[in-house]
Formats: structure tokens, sequence, C-alpha cells
């Protein structure tokens, strides 16, 4: 394994980024989240990468901050920017051109979970776990809340947010954080599956949409329409809206220009 | 069967609308989207209408937007109006003052499922299938995602969305897109039920709180409440409330004015 | 049992509030909606309250307003004092700084449904039912609409709002509405359970973080991670942070000083 925090690894437009801090359950250091933040900059310029796929190495996904790297600075200002910075970090999943998808083995906590909750799509082993247990060392998910409760219902994000408690991949997925649950052994290829569906697809309108998507929502419902029936006006003037329709029209293949 | 793009059938206060071209799975050419919204702006007015049940004739809902048909025009000016009308006519079913019921046999995609997203309920057969599929033809639901990602959580949107599979009904009903899931040939009885239910309900009172929930979902918590604090005291005072209250009091059936 | 037509009953920082209008079912008359937000408003001002449980006393937890008096007194600047009131009462859990945990057996209808949604957390007896139930007496539940459609998705809500049956527990959980759902004479010991659990956190990271949720909610992305990194950066400096982490890294019970 490489010494580097993140591992990132590219075949056939998807993008796999590991984080790589297995001794401390991957929690977010400041080098890591900058890391991070600089590979999805990276990312958002570079054409050959149609979807990304974020996972934990070693026993787990994530667990958060890293809480002694915290407590060792112990100044206000440093706890300020170790929030702006993750705020940051998640807003660059959120608005990145490309889907995010989460693979979700072992547990994945506080900001860990708020990673799940920004991701655009979630798959999860069986045996995995999530919490927002701030509560619990009296420092409340209140960053984490702002992801989880543009996520799930609002009784469903306190449920989590108020006690703090580990719930299982099952729970998660009732509340809809996640996509699929399967079993330990299937992670993987389950996720490989959905990213190379994504992948084979055109990257132009994907990414059309997924922006569109980040606009949209926060806008009253006519606004929204208009933003977005002008939206889709331009995707159909794009050679692969042409190329597509033709192609379903004659039942063959598509051939993208924006691979 | 009639000739006509869409039937229009009354019976009791429900008013059952077919979409009528079975050989295009009932696609929403530019004539057809006409038709309903013309038909939407009649019920509008017209009192003896107190609920609306959505289907489609032959081997399913809806299949969306008539591609053929766009393609046949080929120009930006088109495209723009094609889905400049669409989301007219998904904004009519919105804001329409009484409900509109979406009854959903075989498949409900791109278009077709934004109906869907946008009626105020939703019965499907075990066997109907949904899909926003776009992405598979290079042309992202931008405009669908608009009603799907107001009708479902952002998870279960970008599932639709990015992937363009199709779902069956149980997902879809896992998801809250659907409201009910019978059996095939308990559709039609299944969803008689709940208009004959809505149809014996006061027209007035359905009526200012379909108009209600429109304008306050989209205000901060306390304007909402100021606004249907005063929608609430103006339904008190119309006949259909004193005497509803009335009736339940003495334990007899309501003689509504509003019908 | 006493006459006070509110109970309130405190142990251990969780005060436990019992609407006591057993034989009108608990519906919410002009006296008891004052009783409440006098009690919520006592409840703010003080430190040993840690978290509230509501529930009602006799047969269910709450039938809405008590419609004889509404009629009795017959005028409509009668009827907007009443729901101006309600509103007010709701936006009091909403905004009150420790979480309120909803105990159900029987049934919530209408502004008793609307409680169910305005709290933080809902516990019910597997026996409890739900209902929107205004149409069926000519008045829309215009006002339990705003925290029910704040609560669940638009089809649920439309489902509950257009029906006015009764749904059971069961789909109560299904739309999550509700948290959990216990059989009838476990309701009490698990809605302890909960309580306890929080009870035992720190008062002050739990307050800073319900304020900010509600604050949050209604913002765009971008504002409310500024917002929440701020509060968070907050909640870092206070005692209670510093002494659950360090709790938390040396593996010992934290000591709270804002119990």
């Amino acid at each position: 394994m490489s010494d580097a925090l993140l591992i990132r690894e590219d075949s056939n437009g998807v993008c796999q980024l590991t984080l790589n801090r297995p001794d401390a359950y991957n929690s977010l250091s400041m080098e890591l989240m900058k890391a991070l933040i600089a590979t999805f900059d990276e990312i958002a310029e570079d054409l050959s990468v149609r979807v990304v796929v974020l996972r934990g190495g070693g026993r787990g996904f994530c667990s958060g901050h890293d809480l002694k790297q915290m407590l060792g600075e112990g100044e206000e200002e440093y706890y300020q920017c170790t929030f702006d910075t993750c705020s940051e970090l998640m807003q660059r999943i959120v608005n990145l051109s490309v889907p995010v998808i989460a693979q979700i083995h072992g547990v994945a906590t506080a900001a860990g979970c708020q990673i799940v909750a920004s991701c655009d799509l979630a798959i999860a082993s069986d045996k995995s776990r999530f919490a927002t247990p701030g509560v619990n060392i009296g420092l409340f998910c209140s960053t984490p809340m702002v992801a989880l409760s543009r996520s799930v219902s609002k009784k469903h994000a306190m449920e989590m947010l108020l006690l703090g408690d580990m719930i299982g991949a099952e729970r998660a997925w009732e509340m809809g954080l996640i996509n699929w649950v399967v079993d330990d052994e299937h992670l993987e290829k389950k996720t490989r599956e959905v990213a190379d569906k994504i992948s084979a697809s055109s990257r132009k309108a994907i990414s059309i949409g997924k922006q569109a998507y980040v606009r949209q929502i926060e806008k009253p419902l006519n606004e929204a329409y208009t933003e977005c029936s002008r939206v889709m006006t331009e995707n159909m003037m794009t050679h692969d809206a042409g190329e597509g329709i033709d192609a379903f029209i004659n039942k063959r293949k598509p051939n993208w220009q924006h691979r």
C-alpha cells in the first residue's frame, strides 16, 4: 500500500479514491482534507474521469475529524479553519460535475457520515454502521447535520443527531441515507457495476444534469422549471443527445463524443 | 375507442382522463401536451369536477416525450418550446385546485414519470415500472428531475437519474414516489375507491387545502404558519365547515354546498 | 390525577408533560394551548430540563382542536385567534432549545398529529393511529399541513390530508412521521430510555445543535455551512466539548458542566 494519505486509481473512466489513514480509521486530518480538495479540483478539470468512487482503506470508511490533532492545536482559529475546510470539502463533492459514489464498509461516523450524505449515491456493506455521535463528546454534529438534513427526513436526522448511536446499514437504508446494502464480499463488485454503468453514459449529459440538480433544488418550482427547461434544450443541442436519440431509434449502441 | 388524443369521462365528480396514443406508448407529442393543458384549464373552471384521474390507454402509462417528433423538427427553438410546454403542463397539475391521481400500469418513463411525481397521489399496478432514462440517450432528465427531486429524497432521485434503469413498483413505493401498489386486476377498483372518497368531500375544503399546500411549501416555517392560519380561518367561515362540524357533532352525514 | 389541564413531572432532567383532558380526548382548548405555551416558556428558562416528553392522559394522545368550544364562540376573530395560538404553540416546540419527544398511544389526529410532526422525535404504541381528518368535516387540515409537509414526503402528506383516513403506526413509521413503534406495554419504557439517553448528554451541546438545525434548514447549502461551521467552532470552545473529547480519548465518563 502507498504511503500517500489519499490513493487515486483510474480505470475506464472510474476514479477510485481511497482514504489511506487506516491506523486512524481514516479520520480527516487537515492534510487529508486538503488532499481531497486538491484531488477533486484536479478531477473537475480531467475529462477522462466520468465518475468517482470514494472508499476507506483498512477497517472502515471514515471516523470523522482527527480529534487528537484538533485538541493538540487547541485554538479557536484552528477549529474554525478545520470546520471551514471540511465544509469546503463537502461542497466540492456536491458541486463536482461528475457523480461521487460512497462505497462504505465498517464505520462512517461524524464527518465520515457527512461524506456519505454528501455523495450522490451510496453503496454499503451489510456490516457497515453509521453515526453522528458528537453528542457523546459534548460536540453536536452541526456541520454533518447540514448534509444529513438535506438527505433524510427531519425525524430520521434528529434520531441520529440527538442520540448519537450507531445505526446499522438496514436502518440507514430505510432512512434513504444509502441506496444499496449488499453482502460484505459483494461490496466492491456492486460498486463497480454502478460506477461502470455511469461511466458508460455521456459525461456531458451526466455533468449537465448533476450541475442542474444543485441549482434547481434551492429554487421555487416555477424558477426551477424555467432553469431546467433551458438546461434540457442546451443538452438537446449537444452532439451526444443527437447521437443517443439516433442510436435509440435505430436500436444501436451510441458512440459518445464526450466520453 | 375514440380517435381523440385525450379521452375525458366524467362520473360522479370524478374526471377520468385517458392518454390515447397507445401505439406511441402515450408519448407526449406537442398536440397531446396542448390537449392536456386545455383540459386542465377547463377543469379549473368546472365546479362539477372534484378529482381527476390520469391514466394511459393501451400497454402503459406514458413513455415521455415523442422523440421522433422532436428529431423531425430538429431546431433549438422547437426543443425549447417542447420543454416549456411540458413544464407548463406539470405546473398545471401541481396548481390545479382539485387533486390529480395518477393511475399507473405498464411503464411511466421520463416525462411520464414526471407526471407521476407531479400528481398529488399515485396508485400503481404491481407490474408497473418507472424510469428517468435520459442518460441512456445522452439527454439527462433535467425537467423530470424538478418534479422527482421534490417528491423523493436526494439519494433516491439520483439513483433514478444517474442510472436511468427501470425500477419496479415496489422500489418506487419504498422511495415514496407512489402511494399504493395493487395487483394489476385491482388497479381500477382501488383508484376508483380513492377518487370516490375525495369526491365525497367538500370541493371547497379540498381546493382551499391543495392551493394552500403549494403556497406554504416554499415559505419559511413562520410565514407558512401565518399563511395557513389565515387560510384555515377562511375555511372555517365557509358553509361547508359549519355544516361538516355540525354533522360530525350530531353524528349525521354532511350535506356539502360545494359538491 | 390532578385537575390541571397539563401535568408537569420532572425527574433527572426529563420533563414529562401530560395533556390532561381525558374526557375530551385531550383536545386543544384555548386554555390547554395557553398552558402549553406558558410551560414551554418556563422550560426555556429552566436549565434543569434537558429533554421534554409530551404525552396524553387517558385513552389517546390528542384529538386536535376543541370543535365544540370553537363552534360555541362562532366568530371569525375567535377562529383566527385559535389557529394563531395553535401555530404559536407548534413553533414553541420547534424552537425550544431542548428536544421534545412525542409519546403516542391511541389517536393523534388533526392538531394532535401536528404535534407529533412538530416534535423532534416520536415513539408510538403499535396500537396508535394517526390522521389529518379535516376533509371529513369540510375543514382541510391546513395548519397541520405546515408541520406534516416538513416531516414526510409530498405523496405521503397528501395521502393523509386528502383522504383524512386513520393510518396505523406501521404506515406512519414507513412515512417517517414517527421513529419507533413498540408494543403498547413497552411504550413508556422505550420513551424513558430515549429520554434518559438525551438527558445524559451535555445540555449545552444539545441546545446548540437543535437551535442550529432550525436556522440552517431554511438556508441554501453554502449559507447553511457558513452558519454551522461557526456554530461548531463555538461549540468546540465550550467546557463540555473539551471535557467530552478528553473523556473520550482517555476512555472515561465525561463530567458535563451544563447538565
